[in-house]
């Protein structure tokens, strides 16, 4: 299973507005194929697993990261049907589906047809692996990570607003992969003047990649941006990356809508200079612990990044 | 030597005024003895060896960290004589001693002896170990270490100043064991307003070793503590651990009398809280660069500790 989830991880972003699932098919303790869900969410990861393993499938066991659909669409038949029809023998499931349409009634179909279902294996991984569309999916709105590159102060710039460079350049390429895995990027009204038409991804194959462009204000937009008032009237896309400044940084952590914070911190002091963040409506020192929880911590040059995930409870 | 520079490290920072050794006395490939500065400054790590040897330092070798002293006192002989008379036959040197009464005439003393030496084995490991002392002996002035503990976006309190707790116990408790390991700490004039009373080692058995206490000011001290007009003004002692706030810290940096930085970081955001640092003279983030290197990273609790050391050249 844990092979499915870091198969679902190709999918992403580009499975969208589908999920990012994994498949996996074993047969006499051998792996006869894997899939993933394809740019623009088809094919399906089981229908391209099933393809590529042909007669193979027969008998076999499917790992799959999200229960297998049960509604047909006119781009494609429902994966549950697909597996009785390959003859697969077991199917083993991380998460079962949360979208209405399926919601068990993949893995009822499976057993009526006299498939073996085993279910929650490694579920936790599985939804991180789709955490945009997960959360997009169970609560209606986008995956939020924040982006901060800071001084070992907690600076992003000097007081007249320099800031080239904080961080070094493996720290930045990162950033730039970062952005070729959203879905939109956002930024603030001020680093919009400062750094507008820099905010693409700049990597040897990935410039194709570039997210689509939203901009935190109150009036319009620019073309090829897309105005959002607030950090709750985000529509359309399940994974944004917030880049700046700290306005923008500062009202989604206000709204408690970042979701995951990458930190890029610099081996060097600022003092006095802008800060990361201004107000986000913390009034007791209790109340900020607990919310965070380190995930990976890896140095980048003479860089650190860490990334913490909000701990939440549903 | 790395075993003797490791033992050297007991006698900090009880040594003072003494340089802290250790000394590792090996005879047919078995460790017959070892040693540190006591105490006070004496006996010397190399006295505490032989006399633990006896006869069995006859035909030893002796590593020491730092080049054995040529110079009686009052309170005891030359350790570069103790070595011949007791009859070692090699002896291998971390670091020459910087102090003019020896500075070279130690190892001169025992290669006129006829003992083998051998000079320059990790002398950099050596001089780390003995910082403190070193920087005293070799640029007049003490080894500065500066703490903050801080958010992750670098806040060291709420904007009403509450800062209980930032870090965790486990944090904590380290910092006070960095105090023991001071022979002063230092606080500017509203860190000691708020926290005077609790400057102390709070950890089990080492209630004895709280340090000298320093005050920021240009004004008077109080009881039980000594005024320090400026960074550049500090006598007396060879470690210093300044412990805050941001205008202590700041003073420092701005003159550039900070060797070692620990950063405690909590996994909060406070976001608009008192800052860790107020101006200190940087005016073109190029010059921020280069400075300070990682010796050391370890979680700590929840929280996680950064040791940086200023990377200078002389």
């Amino acid at each position: 299973m844990a092979v499915a989830i870091a198969l679902s991880r190709r999918g992403r972003p580009s499975s969208a507005p589908n999920p990012n699932v994994g498949c996996l098919l074993v047969r006499d303790g051998k792996v006869v194929a894997r899939g993933w869900t394809q740019p623009g969410g088809r094919p399906h990861a089981e229908a391209v697993a099933i393809a590529a393993a042909g007669e193979a499938a027969r008998g076999a066991t499917a790992y799959v990261s999200l229960e297998p659909c049960a509604h047909a669409s006119p781009r494609g038949p429902a994966c549950s049907d697909s597996l009785i029809v390959a003859g697969v023998a077991r199917v083993v499931i991380a998460a079962q589906d949360p979208d209405p349409r399926t919601d068990g009634a993949g893995i009822t179909r499976l057993q009526a047809a006299g498939i073996e279902v085993v279910t929650g294996v490694l579920p936790a991984g599985a939804r991180a692996a789709m955490a945009p569309w997960w959360t997009r999916q169970v609560e209606g709105r986008p995956f939020v990570t924040l982006k901060l590159a800071t001084s070992l102060d907690g600076c992003i710039a000097l007081r007249d607003g320099s800031s080239r460079w904080i961080t070094g350049e493996r720290a930045r390429a990162h950033g730039h992969l970062e952005r070729a895995s959203h879905q939109a990027i956002l930024v603030g009204r001020g680093t919009f003047e400062a750094d507008a038409p820099k905010l693409d991804v700049r990597l040897a194959g990935l410039a194709d990649r570039s997210p689509k462009k939203l901009l935190l204000t109150t009036g319009g937009a620019p073309e090829g941006w897309t105005a959002v008032a607030s950090p709750q009237a985000i529509a359309d896309v399940d994974s944004v990356l917030v880049e700046g400044g700290a306005g923008a940084a500062s009202a989604f952590l206000a709204a408690d809508r970042v979701d995951r914070l990458l930190l890029y911190r610099a081996p060097i002091l600022i003092g006095g200079g802008k800060r990361a963040l201004g107000d986000i409506g913390l009034t007791d020192l209790a109340e900020a612990h607990d919310r965070w929880r380190l995930s990976d911590s890896r140095l980048l040059g003479s860089d650190r990044l860490d990334v913490y995930e909000r701990i939440r409870t549903y």
